[in-house]
């Protein structure tokens, strides 16, 4: 059994004893002891494995990725909906019945290249870009607690896995070397690719079409399509995660835990997300927590270190 | 290094050697060494793992629910295309121009349920069919060379997945037990389910909405959207993995192994793949082999025992 002092950026109280209690149970022989093989445990990614402020980062790519081509291409400047973006203007983006103005700026910073030459650049922004608040590369604001979580779970064979809104190929980049987690435990949205037998060699076109949203219902959906089997163990932040807790937790013949990360802590991070406006909001599935029996975390009170 | 004499069911020859220096040089410090994170090998099902004659076990499967379903509901008798299914006429069901037939006999089997019932109705199905040659549950009709190939390369770190074009969802009920390949290490052929909080717990509703087709220029797609990295070692039997094949092998930055499980042997199994008009086809492929250093297996030279 993995030993629980490895949560050392967790407080002693009743959040930390929640998951250490569940893991006990689960790792050891008796009537709740789950093999191994079904030990899988789901992450959120943004607000709970990395911030989602003051934008989500996959946003702020997104955005400096228009800037970048808008030298060369100057007329992408004049859309209204890269205006909406360059603005960081997200409930303009998000209007519309299909998120008309977000695909639009997917289309054009997502789409229309290899998946290797979307790697490089994904791998290049990472490298060169900063966090304009704490000032540090993106893939270094990373919560410390949760990092520890991961490895102690994975110390008791868990197999974790991400279950993100964000673009699988977006965090297949950098999930390995950040999280330990291997791109093929990453679930997230996708749209289909193009094969292409070119005279260099084989090739993956991205597109736009097909594409699947892995959020809210959709990350049980895309679970149980990637995955295969239900989770024992889920970890979120938002009432985009209520869906996959939900799935974990309820009437799950496996003994379960659910976890959801509450942003309270406007000194060290944020204090946002009971806004009913914000993009992390978190309000059903708050209330939903105590009835489930989910553990929520207060980042204020329960963690001694955040990054 | 694992140990090749496991490969006891290969004889000894060019093949069994093709494989076993491959791995030896892959897993050997050197120019060419490819750390295990990266040692992802891909598998073909239908015809690589196991037999597709004298129809693909799935659709022996869905030809076995039409008939328990007929009693119940006799008008489904009446449908043209569920007549050829019971006639196994794969030819009417693969006409039209989205595969209209397969897709309706498909919809009648394979959707329209919760996942975790057609979970049981496969495991059911599992239990008591029986293929009409051997005699035997359709799981214990599998090649045993290919189960070694697959221990032997797990012993030298290699993740082993399945990509096939048989669905995802009739694949993970038993391919833990069978091939040692857990459910999440499946990418096959899916459509989107429905997540529903009902009184007795969450469902996923299978539906055929968002069919993808995990077969030929599908197959590379299915591997990038489900593993996200490119496999070193490709193993198929059919043109259907001739896309995955060169996608594995083609100007891949590491070193790479591509292999044809050829259908030569009449006797023990089948010699059938030659033929343009057989469900596993292997002719483009076969030519393409020798320009792409392709190992072709023969079945019935290269295999001491086939089950």
């Amino acid at each position: 059994m993995g030993q629980p002092q490895r949560l050392s950026s967790w407080r002693n109280g009743a959040s930390r004893d929640a998951i250490t209690h569940f893991v006990e149970r689960v790792t050891t022989d008796g009537p709740v002891f789950v093999p191994p093989s079904e030990r899988i445990a789901v992450f959120d990614n943004d607000g709970t494995l990395w911030p989602e402020n003051p934008l989500p980062f996959q946003f702020a790519f997104a955005i400096d990725e228009l800037k970048r081509k808008i030298p060369a291409e100057p007329k992408l400047g004049d859309d209204p909906m890269v205006q909406a973006a360059l603005a960081g203007d997200l409930a303009t983006l998000m209007g519309g019945a299909h998120f008309d103005g977000l695909m639009q700026v997917l289309a054009l910073t997502h789409a229309g290249m290899t998946t290797v030459e979307f790697w490089a650049i994904v791998n290049n922004w990472m490298a060169t870009a900063k966090h304009p608040h704490f000032d540090k590369p993106y893939d270094q604001v990373i919560y410390k607690p949760m990092l520890e979580l991961l490895e102690y779970l994975r110390a008791n064979d868990f197999k974790t896995f991400i279950v993100s809104g964000g673009g699988a190929d977006f965090m297949r980049v950098w999930v390995e070397r950040v999280y330990g987690i291997p791109p093929e435990q990453v679930v997230g949205s996708t749209a289909h690719t193009t094969f292409e037998l070119r005279e260099d060699g084989p090739v993956l076109v991205k597109t736009m079409s097909n594409v699947f949203v892995d959020d809210n219902a959709g990350k049980p959906v895309g679970i149980h399509s990637f995955i295969g089997r239900r989770p024992i163990a889920c970890f979120g932040n938002s009432d985009g995660d209520q869906a996959m807790l939900q799935y974990t937790t309820i009437n799950n013949p496996r003994l379960s835990f659910g976890l959801i990360v509450h942003h309270t802590d406007a000194e060290r991070e944020y204090a946002y997300d009971s806004q009913p406006k914000s993009t992390g909001k978190l309000v059903a599935a708050l209330e939903e927590a105590p009835k489930r029996g989910w553990t929520v975390v207060s980042m204020k009170d329960d963690w001694s270190t955040i990054f």
